[in-house]
């Protein structure tokens, strides 16, 4: 009946959305059941291995010397591949663990830091780099390396890619397969928003098994209504991925829209976005953004985050401002689930690998010690 | 001065946004003088030119029969390619007229039709092309030589290239590409929206002379706020581009954000888009997205779109319900300034050319009728 129903309407995602609506894994069924409709090549072979065939050398420089055995000024040459020969074992499909758990979990072993990778022209320049496709690669490579094993996830902006078109697209699918590879969580934050069929499209693009775009979380944007998201936040639920709503951000302008009303359009978002995580533990896989820098914590604006059960990702830490400190008195009593994403702050310590490391080694420690309970 | 203090600050956004703050022709001056800050390579020859270079036959699917002479059923089988061997004669770098003005003298020739080009996996399905990037590319050629023309712009939605990620982000290229040579204004519809720096990236990968991406406009999401989005405003207009803010869309979902609070989030959007639009005539470069499904007039719910001296971007008719009669209704008095989207309500009519043509020069016709004055 459903099936016969999307054979007629599935163009308009409507149908797509009551499937949707019904539960996250009636979808995946459905996606996976049916070839005319399988979204993005779940049966077919991984794709980064169809590419590699059709492209000898793989993914990434190849061959350069490893970051920490050479090139020691640290300025142009090649770190390691963005995706290691050995990276036909990760596939981009993740666990069934509901991505809070897993965010948990890394949160528990590595603490709040998240690596901010953007690859702004300025920090390409600063670090010998040219602002290309292959200026990406390696700055990617070199900041994936300084961040395996040292925190819990990375947030690629997905605009850096962009702005070189297709080519920079297919070094950011290379960083999310590093990323994988080095088993960090990937954050990408491409803030996408749309209605109906193109909302499920944008969640096929970022959220679906075998997606060459796939992150294990994506940001999202609600001006459309929280609920248009809904293809999102169902299909990362069924993929074991996870989605963070821009909730209430801490540049001046953004009040003009998220803290209009009573109760304001954030604390609308929050509000729904707390009914989604209902029941998971220790957190949903529906996250809020907040930022670091608000003038009140977020109960004073309005905002009731304890009750949503959402992980909070909080941007505003380092070069623009905020400190771990200033983290953990906004955020009291939830630091358990905050992810602090430090870009600049860690970015311009490069572009020497152990420089890159010290500078991420520096962030954890202190975030860690600023953020613990008690 | 201002060039010592990029040096320092411009990885911040900061600093650029005071240029662009000061004035969008200042900054492509600023852009097009620095090599090292040159955005998307000014100086470079066209990006199209390299790539072709490297990649023997260039973009898109060559030698396939022209979709009038063969193909009589229309399903799989070449289009004419995207972007044909004379394509080098046109680069991405538009005039300097503003877009508003670009926009009127096409809607002046043309009526306010825009084709929807959205190759949902569907209409793939349909038309008998696969759900690729190679089908993305067959479906695309068809749809543009179908509009060329015919009406005055095309709205390729993004979520569906980017859903093949780097490979159909290639194709969007193409799509573009393949636009400026038949003359058709591109509305790429990507909903992008991010503050400082990194709206500036979005700005310069979708808005800059010579980006890969480079469309004639954009569409924006202003969750952070209308002022977050200065730096793609500024860019679009020094470049003679353009850009569509979401004011007030049709869906459901979208009155928890947009129509919260007196005035409504809408309205104030509205409102900050007359500003920058005051003395562009016959009006300015900044559009609004304004449903044409909505439930009242948009006076009746706040807006003052009369005075925004904004484009608008209508989208529901067709497949989504309104007609051009609706349209002439919500839109009363400011129908010289609607472009209206079809989508499905032209694609459905595909694969066969000679379908495809029927469709555009019907709906065409409709709603240069149905929005015409008196």
């Amino acid at each position: 009946m459903v099936d016969r129903t999307l054979e007629r309407r599935d163009d308009e995602g409507r149908t797509a959305l009551a499937v949707l609506g019904s539960g996250g894994a009636a979808l995946a069924r459905h996606l996976s059941r049916r070839r005319r409709w399988d979204p993005l090549g779940h049966d077919r072979p991984c794709r980064t291995q169809r590419r590699c065939r059709r492209r000898p050398g793989g993914h990434g420089p190849v061959g350069g010397p490893h970051p920490a055995a050479g090139a020691a000024d640290g300025r142009r040459g090649s770190a390691t591949p963005l995706v290691p020969s050995s990276h036909h074992r990760q596939e981009n499909r993740v666990t069934t663990t509901h991505f809070g758990a897993r965010l948990a979990e890394a949160m528990g072993r590595h603490g709040p830091l998240c690596v901010g990778l953007d690859p702004h022209p300025r920090l390409l320049a600063d670090w010998g780099l040219p602002d290309d496709a292959d200026g990406l690669r390696v700055f990617s490579g070199r900041v994936l390396d300084a961040a395996a094993g040292r925190c819990a996830a990375v947030k690629p902006q997905s605009a850096f890619f962009e702005r070189h078109g297709a080519e920079g697209v297919r070094v950011l699918e290379e960083v999310l397969a590093g990323c994988r590879e080095r088993g960090l969580l990937s954050v990408l934050d491409v803030k996408r928003g749309d209605i109906g069929s193109t909302m499920l499209a944008y969640a096929e693009a970022y959220l679906a098994d075998g997606a060459p775009l796939a992150a294990d979380s994506v940001t999202l944007s609600p001006y459309l209504g929280y609920g248009a998201l809904r293809p999102a936040v169902d299909l990362a639920r069924a993929t074991g991925r996870g989605v963070w709503v821009l909730g209430l951000t801490s540049n001046p302008e953004g009040a003009q829209v998220q803290q209009v009303g009573s109760p304001s359009v954030a604390a609308r978002v929050v509000d729904q976005v707390a009914a989604d995580n209902a029941g998971l533990a220790p957190f949903g896989d529906v996250g809020l953004v907040v930022g670091a820098t608000l003038p009140a914590t977020p109960s004073v604006l309005g905002l009731d985050l304890s009750a949503a059960g959402a992980p909070v990702l909080a941007p505003g830490v380092g070069a623009q401002g905020a400190s771990g400190a200033d983290v953990a008195r906004v955020f009291a009593g939830l630091t358990d689930r905050v992810l602090v994403p430090v870009g600049r702050g860690i970015l311009a310590a490069g572009p020497r690998p152990d420089d890159l490391v010290r500078a991420v080694t520096t962030w954890s420690g202190q975030l860690r010690r600023d953020l613990a309970p008690g």
